[in-house]
């Protein structure tokens, strides 16, 4: 997989966001940035495009609910840090959905969602290792 | 990010969608595959999770339209592999949402359907290069 587009109904409230999260943005300072913002992460690109414009690309009616069905989750290395991430997304203006708290699978994680109701899944996961880049296994 | 997970209806059938791709559940052969079926991709994993499960976890109503708002994109190194992506696609078991075709911003490109409705893009970008390990950057 290449790309994850975020369908969003605020351009520039979603890059503002996940800016303010730290990241930056692969097109920062050029004009593409202001149709479409991408983020080159571990791998692969996660882009935000405004759900009308998607919705043409694809030719059939994208549905995006208050919490779309999709899920993206965030691997960290400790508790400490799954908490530091929840505020931090707090912070950053994000939605806490699910206080940080132990989970029947043996880890520790939380829920924030992005301006846009996209939910991100913030969690320690003792039997996961992640690569120096970042990268992770199942 | 370490995981996208994809609520769906039918887990099976999904399943068997993504496995006649071609794909190989890291999980395939425990008990955990059962509930929830994890790929590994180019730096991170993406699941598929019964809708209901994913909802419970999350802790908030999650809502999956016909075709979430969320696409996946399939970025391939010619137009012929887009044509051939698709065509095994919809071989396997997808819906053909968009013919491949010249597009706007000067690939090729094409969409299809998984069982859930799931949108994946198949393009070909001329002016991209992907890694040996299939990882792609904006």
């Amino acid at each position: 997989m290449s790309v994850i587009t975020l369908g969003v109904v605020g351009l520039a409230a979603s890059r503002a966001f996940y800016d303010r999260l730290g990241w930056r943005a692969a097109n920062a300072g050029t004009d593409e940035v202001d149709s479409i913002v991408a983020y080159d992460l571990n791998g692969f690109s996660l882009a935000l495009y405004p759900l009308d414009h998607l919705t043409q690309d694809a030719t059939v009616p994208l549905t995006k609910g208050a919490h779309p069905s999709v899920t993206l989750a965030y691997v960290v290395s400790s508790p400490d840090q799954v908490d530091q991430m929840l505020t931090r997304a707090e912070r950053a203006g994000g939605a806490l959905v699910k206080p940080a708290q132990k989970v029947s699978w043996g880890g520790y994680s939380g829920y924030f969602a992005d301006p846009d109701g996209y939910l991100w899944e913030v969690a320690h996961n003792p039997f996961a290792t992640l690569g120096a880049d970042g990268s992770f296994k199942w």
